[in-house]
């Protein structure tokens, strides 16, 4: 279940949604065995685009930032979760060590570490914060946007434990992607590490995450009777490209051309008018880095420079040789004129919350997380505030059940693709071993 | 953890809730494990008296009513733990029966009952009403407080399954404490009946409850090296009164003294100024009913006629035979004036919510569960709204937190007094087979 959001859309309810709320027992009943069977991520966010025809994931995020850009009134939620999460992982832990990204020139970043540590805090948790920066001498007092100050500490390893000084962790919580590559300082330590570090984006890969979804979202959409398509964005991948060298162009054609037939001939079965496109980015990696809207095959041929230069790094100076082709989902909604997208936050299995993600200067065809971004957190449904209008007639329905349903799909999907990363790693370091 | 809530005290920090504060993270990790034991309650709440020097339960209702005084802010932390509890006691269930007090013209409890059915909902589940009104003769509309609707339907069985017509749910949710006895109706069905049917009134006694609480909070308070008695109302029984035909004023008489002397002995160890006084109260039941506030030995011989007719029946006409006799705790606090307590509710492990009973004409050493009380929601701490406060020097101790804490010692003491009525009835029913 999802707490009742607003949602910028006022409309009467799309096809898709009225088939989701009709049928809420039956969705949660099985959203229940599934969580039986996989092991639900620590937290995650997924970033959705809705055009009223469709409803789809377009990233799932194992490592989110941006829980300051949650409503402050959901913190209940998140401690509730967060708790439910950390007597899931390890009962007996009561010692965090919670690894933040690098960038301690992002003050809204901080501010994220500042709000997590707190929900650590609130589960009933010790949490002191282990950096990975390599040059950190010592404790580093930083400042959050918030004006929060944050103790960064060097990692230390002892034996197969890591630590910060005076402080022996029962599990490290990974807020930091490992675009970089997993530390040396983290392999092979006995504490728990969370998410595991095969999820980190120097193994995870977008193409497979997605397959995994396709698996869950044909399950999910045989249970509602529903076109898997309508949650589901089609895509392919290509895994041997070199923007800068201007190699594996071909395979880039040939699978744009391929994602835009796919939807094309959706689009041809739904009667749906508007036009087809995809979006291509990096299979590893995140930050809005590495992405551009595609609407022909001639898009991705004679790339220019710059477009070229765009593509070919991404966070952490690392170079793009796979990328995955996309169908693009439209938005159709708007905070205050503004296109926007919203994004879901989960601790556990529940949702805890969320934001739209607002861009003045982009198009309700292309990529929102980019520079200019802002953040619009949503509040609980206030048109109805009393216990007395509770169940009315007009009582609202809710729909932000439905991101969250989609939402949890998503998180689902990432479950299946941690076991298999984790299942991967254990059997090439058996092989490594025995070699 | 227990959400950032308002309470009515503003003055400094007690010693008892700075302890529990500086140790939270060591007080979490207890629950855990504790939990990892235990079998949580569904649900259930806690009356709370805290009079600064001590901070103690005086009532655990394992059939909440009252949701519908819980702040609507709340819904969500409702449903987050109600998803968490059906999850842990019947994962492939989707159908519930809830069973309600009989009481229809109680129209704020009717709207207690919406407020249950629509958390309910909100975790995934389809929920219809089976009413156990004797004389039902079919499904028959009631509106509530707040204007919403409740179909009671008359509870069907077939063979060893309950169910209403056409609805064959997968477990029973009890909302009626059984003052009565065990319907024969919901005897030996096959479907889980929560909480069980042990746990009724007719066989749940408050002094078994509070010697399993001895046991919970001296374990606790070893943690914190704290006297037990800081958190525990002493307490003894007696279980042969007649108040009606004056029997048992001896037994009573001698366990107030013994009561009252143990109050006597730790004020004066830690120097406590207060006249000590005993609540008496019948073992089985609940409402308010059957209470009284005893300062001496001589206020419980000779009682007026009154007294004696006030505390000879209680609910649904049930006579009162046995009585516990339990240290009274004053309430120190206040909301506009008018004596408060501070009642939480718990769904599954966590806290949901809560309200203060206020009572205008009632003392601080007085039941204020009694025709008259009125209740204040709680809401969340609002001192600090913005998420650039949080955390910052000024930010306000979380004082709710030490009641949280308490109320789920009650909780944890209920879970063992289930368990032992539920074994208890099992070996009678052996021994009844097998006799």
């Amino acid at each position: 279940m999802v707490p009742h959001l607003t949602t910028s859309l006022t409309g009467p309810l799309h096809e898709i949604e009225r088939i989701v709320l009709d049928q809420r027992p039956e969705i949660e009943r099985w959203f229940r065995t599934q969580w039986q069977e996989q092991e639900v991520p620590f937290y995650a966010s997924v970033d959705l685009r809705n055009s009223g025809f469709k409803l789809a994931p377009v990233d799932t995020n194992l490592f989110p930032g941006g829980f300051n850009n949650l409503n402050p009134e959901f913190l209940p939620l998140c401690v509730h979760a967060a708790m439910s999460a950390v007597s899931r992982v390890c009962p007996d832990t009561r010692r965090f060590l919670l690894v933040p990204e690098n960038h301690t020139r992002n003050l809204n970043y901080l501010q994220n570490v500042a709000m997590l540590r707190r929900i650590l805090e609130g589960a009933g948790l010790t949490v002191r914060i282990g950096s990975l920066i390599p040059d950190l001498q010592g404790p580093t007092e930083v400042e959050t946007a918030g004006g929060e100050k944050l103790l960064l500490e060097p990692i230390q390893r002892r034996g197969n434990r890591v630590g910060v000084e005076g402080f022996d962790p029962c599990a490290v919580l990974l807020n930091n992607d490992l675009s970089a590559g997993v530390p040396s300082l983290l392999r092979g330590i006995e504490q728990p590490v969370i998410p595991p570090l095969a999820a980190g984006w120097s193994t995870r890969r977008k193409s497979h995450h997605f397959h995994c979804y396709d698996r869950v979202v044909e399950d999910f959409a045989k249970l509602l009777g529903l076109d898997p398509w309508f949650l589901n964005p089609a895509f392919s991948q290509c895994g041997k490209v070199n923007f800068a060298e201007k190699e594996g162009e071909e395979c880039l054609a040939a699978n744009v051309e391929f994602v835009l037939n796919e939807v094309r001939e959706k689009y041809k079965q739904y009667a749906i008018t508007e036009e087809p496109f995809c979006i291509v980015k990096a299979d590893a990696g995140t930050y809005g880095m590495g992405i551009m809207t595609v609407k022909s095959v001639d898009d991705v041929r004679n790339l220019n420079r710059k477009t070229r230069n765009k593509m070919a790094v991404i966070k952490e100076g690392q170079p793009v040789h796979e990328v995955i082709i996309q169908e693009g989902v439209h938005t159709f909604e708007s905070v205050d004129g503004a296109v926007a997208e919203p994004v879901v936050y989960m601790m556990d299995t529940f949702v805890v919350g969320g934001f739209y993600r607002v861009h003045t200067s982009r198009g309700v065809d292309e990529n929102l997380n980019s520079p200019g971004a802002s953040f619009v957190p949503l509040a609980f449904e206030t048109n109805c505030h009393t216990p007395d209008c509770l169940g009315k007639p007009g009582d609202p329905p809710n729909r932000f059940y439905t991101y969250g349903v989609v939402a949890r799909l998503a998180n689902l999907a990432a479950a299946v693709e941690v076991r298999q990363l984790v299942e991967r790693e254990s059997a090439l370091e058996v092989r490594a071993a025995n070699g």
